[in-house]
């Protein structure tokens, strides 16, 4: 099925803002992240360990590093006018959905995609953070040629 | 790329309580489910609406819908002995993700699954209950088949 009708609003104005702060995307977007960033996490773990060990985990990414993420890729301008983090997160967040949603970007991907860009040792909780948020700012450098460019 | 050496170690013993009652899958699998079921309400009330409104929505589903299902499917002996209410629901949901990850449905897939089998008033709470109640026990229904026969 396709699910393009889902931003047949957006796709008339088809403007930076009014993807980046449409609410019901962020939390579609919120879902996605988390499962994709989640798997990803899985698989990088299960790659990079010496024992042979498999490793499955339900990650959530926080807020700050989508935050983060969304101000080291340049694209604050998606979110709206003096966004603080929880805004800049949702932002980055509806910008997944929208790009998903428009079926430029599939969920195995997006898991692949971060994978390829994760690094270090994930199980310590500074070296996980800076990791995921160097992930997720190439993620989102990634999908910006699908967005608007105003 | 291939998730399938995620559960490597599972497919080795391949029991339904090995998978069923894995933490790892169940996290993953809460990912999944919430995030089909949000899209599929999504779609679901969008088609559905007089006012050609578009709805997008993260909605998450509740551990008792989930756990009713897992029953109504009669496939509680996929869960620990003695269970409650929240270890059934997440043997629903490590039994989506383990189905995921051995490719044999696709997060599209069981979007595509919940919508068709969603019905009435999914804004009424009580109906939304029901119907969701319905849709997912349809679904473990029709994944058992992926899964070990004991």
């Amino acid at each position: 099925m396709v699910y393009e009708f889902l931003i047949k609003d957006l796709n008339r104005i088809k403007s930076q803002k009014s993807i980046g702060t449409d609410k019901g995307l962020a939390k579609i977007g919120d879902g996605i992240v988390n499962l994709a960033y989640s798997v990803a996490k899985s698989i990088f773990l299960t790659k990079n360990n010496l024992r042979d060990k498999i490793f499955r985990t339900g990650s959530k990414v926080s807020k700050q590093i989508l935050a983060n993420a969304l101000k080291n890729a340049d694209m604050k301008d998606f979110a709206k006018n003096r966004a603080d983090a929880h805004d800049l997160a949702d932002t980055g967040e509806a910008l997944v959905a929208y790009v998903w949603l428009s079926k430029n970007l599939t969920l195995n991907g997006i898991i692949d995609f971060l994978t390829n860009n994760l690094s270090g040792d994930l199980t310590n909780r500074s070296e996980e953070i800076k990791s995921a948020t160097i992930a997720f700012t190439n993620l989102f450098i990634n999908i910006r040629k699908f967005l608007p460019e105003k």
